[in-house]
């Protein structure tokens, strides 16, 4: 480099300024392409018309002033800038929304606007999910009718206070409690300590202890008005704050509540299920367990949530590395095998996590007709639906942290401005391994029910869904060694999910032995073996994935040619990701002697082919998810690849 | 639960509102210590007097109404109320600081600041140590008598404008040139694209390409005032502002840089080493490396900050998980299996960075007294420092990450609150391992100097420093399984060592045969390892943070009574971070056949007994860290235990 002449050199500058390299290399990756990106667009929407309705809602956003962030991006605001954007979204997205015909477009509107921003799309999941659907589903007809058309204007703007200060995932332990009065017919909602602060949240359905004649009947759902309807004053005896700075989500409003023996009639009791007479008599639903079904459908919105907010972060991330050299000389960041082996994995797993995303939405929709119809069916059919959702919840938001890191990490020092997306979604995304359920205690209930399976099978019951294949599994345990012996048997998805299989069969056979052999309390028990079982959950939900993305691949191939025609690079993330599975448990293959020294190099030399095999591709893969420069927010993801012109000075 | 009778409930309720149930629990855990906490304090600090120095600094910090931040944590402070509360820090502590007759209290009372705020940290980092030691390393005596008055008393305020918008790490790409203007004796500083803007910073010393009539002479260091010192105006030619929003260290003053043919005299080039003289003839330094040495210094630099944002973090973490419970039947959570196996090792890891850090700085203190009595000899001992402060940076920053996100988890749903400052800590963290040297580059160029030495060995040369134990690595190489046969083994911390030995022998000896073999370009094949290259750098690295905690324990063991005292809990906590890295390394020991099933249990074993023996002393253990409640800005981690009274409604 010394003594070299410097005119060359600042002659290959100038050039540099009037052609940067970027858009040349973002060209030439897009001509690596083997597949049509446009229908790999409609396919990761879910169909054609979805994905031309969600096109056409972006740019409504980006034309309309009120639902467009002015200037591009919140990273400036304050956060009350950024509480008073979200609610102006908000009520523009109300009257937009009234306006179309089309209720596609309805769909795709709201469906951008979420993915335009964490904050409006956590706010409308409050209102819309965790405050209505708790009337919608435990509200009678006549407590729908009074509230719903209010709600679904948002003339009441709900809330949901379940988590207290000192009290989350133990629903039982809330110390809030709603105390009937007779005389009154009313009931007396109080926080008796400051641990039983109403925690995150603003007006609300809360969650209490109901006591009748100072006995207690469990918890309850009560619709609490918090504030004035004409003025926003809060109402007498409730006293609620804005929980201040937060991690992320700043145009969130997340708030605190404390009830000071606030009074509400008794039919703000929701009571489709329990019930409370007038004379004070507590009526038991008949199957108690329906009042928790309603997390299932919050649990999965998980899945949504991560392809959209690691699709953003992946896109960044993807073009950047295809555009940035660490020298003159040098190639582009994206061939270190660092660098792809990070990335390639995680871009395939977002494809893996849309497929089982629309397949199980369809599963509970379907079970939850049940509800109505056949409550017992519906019961017996929900408890492995909440399993298998408790454990897709912890085990894809951790791998989402994971994801996270890797963009950033794949960022260098970029990822310390703002400006470019990553620090800030991995604000927003934390909470989602912490609330909705603690991910530890999540994937617990799961290793709960799959030991309770395998009990089950082993005294020759027969099992059904998400475990139906533990009815075979011990045939699988009868095999000591894999028989693996080259590249080609891990291209098989099958063989690989065989292989996840064994090694679950495993899991399960000692898990269940130390469990029903010991001696000890069973909770001591448990807890002496925590790390074990809630890595068994994450083993389940992950070959859960893989073989409902086996099935989805296989309804593509007979599906319309345009899919059809997608499917060879679906199998071939199809395939990077079953290796990458049997990859990330090596050492649990080794340790069971299920594998050798051999068989860990076949798996390796396969995952690290796979992925520079899929690194040819990544920036189709990732256009393919159609994230708009202006929803991405960070001038190192720009489409055109010219990333540096789009950082303002 | 149900049924039960609710006046008892809320008795209960009204006991613990009386009596919280922390403050128990935490004195209940201190009453386990086996060890006395002053005196770990002691340790902790490197000796008595300066633990008491210490604490008289923090307490001056209180007490002192520009040092204390107001309100007790800059959460809610918006950036530029941050920076200001940074600058008003900076200038009382140099206020105070002179009053100061005692230098341990003047030292202390530094140390403390930077443990109280990362931003004043990084600010007064950028300027002491990048900014002067820039002028004390590369300035003649003549350039140092202008500057460095001005500079120690901080009427110039410096930084450091080596990175640009599109190049970091390889220096030598760096596109800001100085060029040298015979007529006027001035050098020409500009930056000629939009790539060249010199980021993250605000005056400046700036490192250029040196151009001589068209030729240029490669890298050099050159002051160049940025502003105007009465005014604070930009001078002419400079075009600077603030970078804005990051993800974290809001209070620091991170700026860009844009000089248009800015003119400084030729005496502002650094030109201890390297020299211009009047008639434009450029003099090489006799030992060009030594320009790079001044990054090692910064390199060790993370080592204390890991301890300190880390400690207070897991002192955080740790005091939560002994006051929360679950329910109110079930015990503290830091008693669940995934809390404790997650935390104690982190904690561990304290204690052995703590007494690495002392070592390693000794050594290079030691060694940089060389520069000026014999460059040859430092040349040659430099290159293993350099290597070994690469790898140790890279390693233990990423391990911070992985253990600042296990206290996230710890913290459950309250880590979404700022006021907990995990998430926060999270924010200001991540930059650690991707400035100063992204840890992927850091970590190649160890694993780089890790081959080339083992190349040494086997062409028999004898090597000493970092790398000594290479010459007989190969004899471990001849053991094939281990002989491992029970746990009592594993609490040999010096039979560990060796396991790790023979682990990295095994890595050198693959890689070496494929990089010398290969019949490739050797930077491809390089690529195509790059994973496992990386990973050797990291086991050297935790090798190495071992050997030295033996050694450091043993110089406790001959020292003052009170720290030969704790040595036995000292010894446990070596030998639980020994058993930790060979159980973060079982996959490799069983991928190459050293290890069975049975081996992997007897680590498992003992690595869950060894977190469960440390648990009880895990509140003592991070009470000796010394961090007072208003350092920590977080009640969840409050000394007395009573977590939700601190929380600000």
């Amino acid at each position: 480099m010394s003594k070299n002449n410097a005119l060359n050199r600042l002659n290959l500058i100038q050039d540099h300024i009037s052609q940067p390299t970027g858009p040349i290399d973002l060209a030439n990756e897009r001509s690596n392409a083997s597949f049509n990106v446009e229908h790999m667009y409609w396919l990761f929407c879910g169909s054609k018309e979805f994905a031309k309705a969600l096109s056409d809602a972006y740019q409504m956003i980006q034309r309309d002033p009120d639902l467009y962030i002015p200037g591009g991006h919140s990273f400036d605001m304050t956060q009350p800038q950024q509480r008073e954007l979200v609610q102006r979204q908000i009520f523009r997205y109300q009257k937009v929304h009234k306006t179309l015909k089309d209720p596609l477009l309805c769909k795709a509107l709201e469906f951008a606007m979420c993915n335009y921003s964490e904050a409006y799309s956590m706010r409308t999941y409050v209102h819309n999910t965790l405050f209505r659907q708790s009337i919608e589903f435990f509200g009678t007809k006549e407590q729908q009718d009074e509230w719903m058309d209010d709600v679904l204007n948002w003339r009441i703007i709900g809330c949901f206070a379940m988590t207290e200060l000192g009290h989350s995932s133990f629903i039982r332990g809330l110390e809030t409690t709603a105390i009937y009065d007779r005389v009154h017919d009313e009931f007396i909602i109080n926080s008796p300590t400051l641990t039983a602060t109403k925690w995150y949240s603003t007006h609300t359905v809360a969650i209490c202890q109901t006591i009748i004649d100072s006995e207690s009947y469990g918890i309850n759902w009560f619709v609490v008005p918090l504030r004035d309807r004409k003025t926003g004053h809060l109402l007498p005896g409730v006293t609620a704050g804005d929980i201040g700075a937060k991690f992320g989500r700043h145009g969130l409003d997340n708030g605190w509540i404390q009830f000071s023996n606030v009074r509400i009639p008794r039919k703000n009791m929701l009571m489709k299920w329990s019930k409370v007479t007038e004379d004070g008599k507590y009526i038991s639903p008949q199957n108690p367990a329906i009042a928790y079904t309603t997390l299932i459908g919050e649990r999965l919105t998980v899945l949504t949530g991560t392809q959209n907010a690691l699709g953003k972060a992946l896109t960044i991330a993807c073009r950047y590395g295809c555009v940035r050299r660490q020298s003159v000389d040098d190639g582009q960041i994206m061939n270190y095998q660092t660098y792809y082996v990070g990335l390639v994995p995680c871009v395939a797993s977002i494809y893996v996590i849309n497929v089982v995303d629309r397949i199980i939405k369809i599963q509970w929709e379907e079970l939850i007709k049940q509800i109505h119809t056949n409550q017992t069916e519906f019961l017996k059919n929900v408890t492995d639906i909440h399993a298998l959702s408790s454990g897709l919840k912890g085990t894809i938001t951790w791998w989402g942290s994971e994801m996270l890191e890797r963009c950033r990490r794949a960022l260098g020092g970029h990822a310390y401005s703002a400006y470019n997306a990553i620090g800030p979604a991995i604000g927003d995304w934390g909470v989602n391994t912490t609330g909705g359920g603690d991910n530890f205690v999540l994937l617990q209930q799961t290793a709960r029910y799959l030991i309770s399976s395998y009990e089950k099978m082993v005294q020759g019951k027969r099992l059904s869904g998400s475990v139906e294949y533990f009815n075979n599994i011990n045939q699988f345990s009868k095999i000591v060694k894999s028989d693996l012996l080259n590249e080609e048997q891990l291209y098989d998805m099958k063989y690989n999910l065989d292989m996840y299989t064994w090694l679950i069969g495993q899991k399960l056979q000692y898990l269940f032995s130390i469990l029903s052999q010991s001696q000890e309390d069973p909770s001591v028990t448990w807890n002496n073996n925590q790390v074990s079982l809630i890595r068994l959950s994450e083993l389940y939900s992950f070959r859960y994935c893989l073989s409902e993305y086996i099935q989805g691949l296989s309804n593509y191939q007979n599906s319309i040619p345009e899919f059809q025609n997608l499917c060879p690079i679906l199998t071939k993330l199809g395939q990077l990701w079953s290796i990458h599975l049997i990859h990330e448990s090596l050492k649990e293959f080794l340790e069971e002697g299920y594998f050798g020294k051999e068989q860990a190099n076949i798996v390796k030399n396969a995952y690290f082919r796979m992925c520079k095999e899929l690194r040819k591709e990544i920036i189709p893969l990732v256009d393919s998810w159609g994230y708009p420069d202006f929803v991405l927010q960070a001038p190192l993801g720009k489409f055109d690849g010219d990333v540096y012109k789009g950082i303002s000075l």
